[in-house]
């Protein structure tokens, strides 16, 4: 369901650096199961901010309605995304080296107030619930994708109730 | 600009114990700003749990959009709601005595694959933003609340770009 | 010495997501060794809150007599199975990938003022000591496991006292 | 409801240092609301180790069913109660100056496998749940003592449903 | 010593909100001593990103030789100017209410390879040092500072060389 | 009993500055109740180098037999004093505004294998006991300190074992 | 140069559990080097503690000068041990699964005025360190042992000077 | 472009043991892109104190205009180097086994007001990070080096703006 600057593309995932598609695609995948089409693009805050300011400039002029950026370290892409956009941005802190993520996640969450980046789990999860977090968003006012929403949680739902003993064995 | 179950209230506040209100007090300042109506009420997670899921419930037949859920230490209302609903739940971690809110921040923020919960700052600045977020979603199908927010926003970088001096008196 | 929904079961060891098992199954085996029959189910106050509910309301119609929880990363299972009954409830922070388990001890161990959950050390060893404290309460009414728990306690003294140096070889 | 010696009397609450009282003194207040007996002594594990023998060694010949300690920093006291009975020990960890009670909290929580100290919340609340989760243990055991905990537990419920707005002013 | 936009002004200290300046004055105060001209200035990275980007950009064609950046939270500013620049770019962590500033630290330290900025302490230290570390840096071609420098830390060595007891009194 | 360069000196308090005897006059006390004499100085590893290695190469020719340094923030005086003596180091981490003394702990407590440096708490209590350790030490080849310090401990013990009660008011 | 129970073992090795070996036996290494015969014993405060009293109440009638005390997790053994001698106890911190040996190093450093622990880093440098640091301690009553020490530290000086290109290789 | 003690080398590269150069290699690559001459040395803070000593005050004599230190655990070479120099310090925590170079990184970061150690990241981005640092700090009076700086940085951006997209396979 990928697809670039088509007029109809719900969702842009943003990443600082290629590394983090490992943890990004993740939301890629959400998303594809939902029919949701979605940019994708490499931008690193520090080294291209000009493509950092032209993409979230050329946001009044898209259709995104939901910005995921992922980043790592000092990650200032979700927060300079967000400082230069009213559309709304998840970040998503990626794990790093020596301090597992949590430098990520202090640079993403402890945004000064007036400029909102909300911030979901550190990794996977993140990326995960950044898909499903953009479906909630999109669906406040689709009613299709909200009934979507709700099979997929029950299936969810499901796949525990129908194997509710840990020492089963998977066949 | 505060109203209780009206149908047209967009966003509710809850928050885990009436302590919490001097921290989420200023995300109701901000949807004041921006004209929105919005519920607020007290949900213990764990000293009112029925009450939690009856609510959680209800959201299927009221008019919220958005759910903002502040809550401090063990902090499980934001998730749990997430786990009832598939609006959007925004968590504020409150600052706490002892952990300094780093036990709230964890108890939001690492919520696993498949219910999401997006989290915002710590403290004042995350109550002011989750509202942002908020009018942020809301804004996603309003055309004139985004030219409102685009205005606010404005405002508030003038405020800084007519007073860049850091030495000059307030008068 | 399993057994599910027996009149007799004292014990119930419940964990958010099947992969608690490589943890929490440590649980069940002292709970074996002690010859104390246990239920097990995995219930996720996220994926499957009304399960939640339903077995936490189960319990004042069913023998369990202690609760042990097992859960990761915002780790929402102990409390809220504590916030809806009034059997004790102990909490194992499981091992998280990014954190550590600290995630998980928080959400678990910074409970609000009213309802306890007790928490156990992360992982391994709290699993271990969560069943070793489940018999410590059960033999509070029970002469005859108080006695065979002062015997397993003396066995593990044995072990140490019949060997205290550490450069003995194995045999 | 305090007694010291008493032949009846359930629940010691042992501190490392007078100070811990102005924390550990919230624990006696619940046990007062249930009308259950207890023991107090100040027993620090470092300056009167061999007053944590006697006593740990005299529960062999009284009446407690739950020991209740509280201690700051290295904080050794709960641990080495648990190495010499097999009494249920709920563990409190006391904030500290520099490190806000995380010392405690490790020192307290992070037991071997094989002697089990159940840990409760850093500081006040965390001395409001050991006295209530000494109420749950006490309460398996005693029909009339459960019912009690249940109406508490509903009061506490009925205080915040009544009072569900949290600009309601106090009166 | 201080002055706006003259050809001359060799320090551009600049802060991410003016309640950062009760901490950043301490680097002009160190300036001052020096009789380094300075330039000072608020920008916020997310409330003035634009200014941020031209202010950068400016760097180009006026003196400054050293940027001094302090700024709180999520704290961008230093990284960002970073990537706008090849000025040497110093860190200031200032200190936050909830986190002490570690939120900052991370922030500002973090930064992946290609694009540095060099972190000094969190708050005052911080400051002081940032603008010692600019004369440094000047003094790297200009005997003149270069001496100043030394005697400025041999005055500072003999404030304590001349009263090495602890309990002398102040006079 | 306090004397400077007396050849029957025993003991050095070294600290990093002024500010830090708030903490390690505590170490002096016990010292004086002991009547061992001891040398006190302020030498800053960084702002006196030079006087920190004459000091620590002195200690050849005089009687000290231990030294205790206190140190804040980057604390490298405890450990650059052991890189150039092998007399005992005792340091001290004093506690600091933003890290509460956990970076003074980490720069003293994590020496490399070969130059040893010996840790005590945070603060007051480990100021305290860097001095009752000092006595440890000499204590090992005086068998009259060696009684001294048993009496210390009994009399430390007897206060706690004389007011066992932990609301027993004081007169 | 190991003993048992020899009259003039000068030092005893203990450690908590049979796999703190792997990390302290680098101690009994150093403590060969130097010729110091010592007793190695394993000792758990929590699975052994009537042995650890036994043997801290027989340093009274042995010829043990420093006691050197490797434990983990909630680690009590060096401060048990402290509180029932006036030997130097000598802590090292030894490593852990999760929380990588900072809740054993809180366990022992935070201890109480009035009972010295002295803490080594965690791991292995810990275990040398404790050693090199009891040679210290022996040393100030024995100028043959304190030349050795002094010969020891210079050829580990020498080591790095006569090598002091890292990029030469190794042959 | 290696090259020692020759009186044209710019740049020291000091690290505190042999180890650390598989972290600092990076450094030098980068200082050779630019074609910087510089020193290679290991001194121990620790180990060969006054090594460090006569190295700092060899740098009044010789060429460098930037000292690069990369130490581990309690790093203390970085901030003593700028205790004995004027010319700029730039400080590289090297990561620890057991606390991910936190420990380092303190060690040189929260160095007190008046001697300067500027820091940057922990590990591999820090040694690139400080190399480039040093260039900018070379380039505020190198024309030449400034243009290099500016190719350099624009070679980066380009690599990420040329390939965008996070699918795209390596060829």
């Amino acid at each position: 369901m990928l697809s670039n600057k088509d007029s109809s593309v719900d969702v842009a995932i943003i990443i600082g650096s290629k590394s983090d598609w490992s943890i990004m695609k993740y939301a890629g995948e959400i998303l594809n199961e939902f029919e949701i089409l979605f940019h994708t693009e490499i931008i690193s805050a520090h080294r291209t901010p000009d493509r950092l300011f032209s993409f979230a400039e050329s946001t009044l002029n898209n259709s995104y309605k939901v910005i995921i950026a992922g980043a790592g370290g000092a990650a200032h892409l979700p927060g300079m995304l967000a400082s230069k956009t009213i559309i709304p941005v998840l970040g998503v802190p990626i794990p790093t080296t020596y301090l597992n993520g949590v430098d990520s996640l202090y640079s993403i969450l402890q945004m000064p107030s007036g400029i909102p980046v909300a911030t979901l789990a550190i990794g996977k999860a993140g990326a995960v619930n950044a898909a499903l977090f953009s479906v909630e968003i999109l669906a406040v006012n689709n009613k299709n994708l909200s009934l979507n929403l709700v099979k997929w949680r029950q299936k969810q739902t499901n796949k525990i109730l129908n194997h509710p003993n840990p020492r089963e064995k998977k066949n």
